[in-house]
């Protein structure tokens, strides 16, 4: 048993330092931590050397395109992986279906009717209905905040479509995406229940180029035809609102919808544990994109960031004690309602596994793009423990700092894992730049940077032998847990 | 007459200097000189303080968003520019109207069927004809340089879509745009002679994003559609046809073309010389744009610039000696052939004042975005004149050099007036970002740095300022009219 992973109550990593030196067993199980530290270095600076991430990510990318969730290009794509992951020399490979509503984008168009004529750039939000045959057409009711929105009274927005132009913030941990997000996701709800007939939101991005950006929104009852504006459209709007009175009058199309019964899937593969295989880590990221991009940073790169460390690990003269698993999530980022929109393949893999959940031991996904890691976040009442010891010693050249807030999610698709009771963790990548590109055409190949996807690969290789290596139970750290 | 300004023939600046010394008129000559360098001095500084130059090009590209060649909304600036320009106290406006054939862009989709299955980023090329209904589907040939195309014999593509990938080069001056604007000017025809049934290029930009550019293409006998895919569509197709030994089939579809007789027009406005009204210098930019974004760069700024610099001027106690004569010239970018793709305005402007030409002692146009100007250049002969002393003199300050090359043309719209022997001048402008912008849907006003734009129009008020105020003769300086 490895002395430095057995975890312990103590919360200061002053006091973890000198309960090792206290707790130490005999030399040989040190003899092993070190091990297990310089093996995790090797894999570190191994992924440093050029891993496959990129070969993978290129591969996907540039062979399937797009790949929305239940088209023939995932299925495709899901096919491919599976193929992929036997190559790779993992074991238990499988692609496991689910049946799912097909949502296209069809036709799309905004433009300003009247005084101000003009098309504006545009894309129909995912999961949007489509608007009559004949296109909708009304006065702009703008908001500069979604708050001033949901101030309105039921009816005010009667006839009109509702506009919020409010701005995204730049973050490197993408809370101003956090903050926008329900924008999108109840936007179009909460101004159909006021009486609008459609809705118009600036784009959730950090740019001012002339991508709209996709994504999805919740659809139900009272739904009405959901659109975002480029945010030089939505500054366009602000200029002509100061300049007139007159209100501004849209004109919105769109043939988006739910058209017809597919399949979507997600694919499985691992390293098996050599001593604890029942001891599952999952990793992995999403195989499905918009339609719009080729879904390289999202999450082309999670997808391959994921895979390419196991690969290593996978590479290596014996497994770790417990099992690594990669899955690529089909239908991240869409599917029918209800109960919600995205996350249908996250759903699948939990609840069709629902009695195996207990032997997961950790979850995380990489699906924030192809930007270094930054910081390590490991479930509560981890910070003191060893085991954090040992992985900030080998993660700390790679420019990597422990995030004092501890990890209470581990990624979209491990949500309902998390939900279900699985501890989580973090490698955070700086998002600075990603919701520049997230969501539109513009998220391709051309977006990523080989030496930072490496980086990612160096820290999930890494961390995760440690992890794989060690018996550390987050659940029993739970800081409930130890109130009798 | 002012002495500086006198033409002489000694070509260096040292033997002009030496020159200066010894053949300076009485001092009330040279009192003048050096009050038209302060008052250069002036207008420059002035316009740095702030000129209206951004606010013209936010107010056309937001009131009147895309201006296409012939359309409603060039028409709607046209107005919109005449008024501006007498609100701005300029005299002799005229909107001088002219028959054009309105084209538009209708739908466009370009894809890979077939193995690689995807949708491309792609528009139709300016003055392109449609395909017929079913679009057209054929293997792709690929060619990696323009050259390589050309060296096909007759025949040698029968029934193929011709893909040329050549990138354009980066450069400050935008050379590398003019080494690949033939591709997209002349490829489609040359393809078509070969039998090629479409053209597909890689847009010209210098840029790595997902916007494909627009641009006049030559139609002729046997044209056939003509297409261009952003950047990374380009490289995405290289890296397919490294993986794969089969033809890419790529399949094309468009309803662009010449839909219906229109019209166009320039918009004159003049401050009108107080000695020598019939001695026009002729400045300008075009106020139609592409339909893709709403022509911010292109031209938008050259619009405000000129215009700017001109209402500087008509702001001084009193006029200059000569005519200062701003056009915003219609229809550049696209008009029906023949005899050529766009100009239609220029052309018109020149052909209508045939028996003026003379009079027009120089031209040029602000026509490359909204970057610094960064170098001066003057007709053949310029350069060891006083003139040329004095406008370095004011322009120095501003980060601007002296050109060693003469200026052959002053900008696409004076091109006609060349071509009549009018002499032209450049403010060269820094274009490195220019094609990362140009003739995409992403040329919008947030392209524009204000500072930059009134950098602009103080080197135009100033240097107009000093050509209005001299008697130079450019023709005069030719040295072909030194010859006996």
């Amino acid at each position: 048993m490895l002395v430095f992973f057995r975890p312990h109550p103590l919360r200061s990593a002053a006091c973890a330092l000198a309960a090792l030196a206290l707790m130490a067993g005999p030399s040989a199980s040190l003899a092993q931590d070190e091990a297990a530290v310089r093996t995790a270095e090797q894999l570190r600076d191994r992924a440093l050397e050029g891993s496959i991430a990129y070969d993978l990510v290129s591969e996907l990318t540039t062979r399937f395109g797009p790949r929305l969730a239940g088209s023939a290009s995932e299925q495709a794509a899901a096919a491919w992986g599976a193929d992929t992951f036997r190559s790779l020399g993992f074991v238990g490979v499988a692609v496991e279906s689910f049946p799912l509503a097909l949502w296209t984008r069809g036709e799309t168009r905004v433009e300003i009717v009247g005084d101000f004529q003009q098309p504006l750039a545009a894309v129909s939000l995912g999961g949007s209905i489509a608007t009559p045959a004949d296109g909708i057409e009304g006065d702009a009711a703008i908001f500069e905040t979604y708050e001033a929105l949901l101030a309105q009274p039921e009816g005010a927005l009667a006839g009109k479509i509702a506009v919020v132009l409010q701005d995204t913030v730049q973050a490197q941990d993408g809370r101003g995406y956090g903050a926008t997000s329900p924008i999108r996701g109840q936007g179009p709800t909460e101004a159909g229940r006021r009486g609008a007939v459609g809705f118009v939101l600036r784009s959730l991005g950090t740019h001012d180029h002339r991508f709209a950006h996709t994504g999805a929104t919740r659809v139900g009852e009272g739904t009405i035809p959901a659109f975002a504006i480029s945010p030089p459209d939505a500054d366009q709007i602000r200029r002509i609102i100061r300049t007139t009175e007159a209100p501004i009058r849209l004109r919105l199309f769109s043939t988006a919808g739910f058209t017809r019964d597919s399949l979507s899937q997600n694919v499985v593969g691992e390293v098996r544990g050599r001593e604890r295989p029942d001891e599952v880590i999952v990793i992995g990221g999403h195989l499905d994109s918009w339609d719009l991009g080729t879904g390289a940073i999202d999450d082309g790169a999670g997808v391959a960031i994921t895979a390419a460390a196991l690969k290593l690990i996978e590479d290596l003269p014996q497994n770790p004690r417990r099992t690594i698993r990669v899955v690529w999530w089909g239908s991240e980022e869409v599917s029918q309602p209800p109960p919600a929109a995205g996350l249908a393949g996250a759903r699948f893999y939990a609840s069709s596994r629902a009695d195996m959940v207990a032997g997961h031991v950790a979850a995380s996904e990489s699906d924030f793009g192809a930007g270094p890691v930054y910081s390590l976040a490991l479930p509560a009442g981890a910070a003191a423990t060893p085991f954090r010891q040992a992985a900030m010693r080998v993660l700390t050249p790679l420019g990597i700092l422990f995030d004092p807030v501890p990890a209470t999610g581990g990624g979209p698709d491990t949500g309902p894992l998390t939900a279900m009771g699985v501890p989580a963790f973090r490698l955070n990548q700086d998002g600075t730049d990603y919701f520049d590109y997230h969501h539109t055409a513009d998220d391709v190949l051309d977006r990523i940077d080989p030496e930072e996807l490496d980086q990612n690969v160096a820290a999930w290789a890494a961390f995760l032998w440690l992890l794989a290596e060690s018996d550390i139970d987050f659940r029993a750290l739970r800081p409930a847990a130890r109130v009798p």
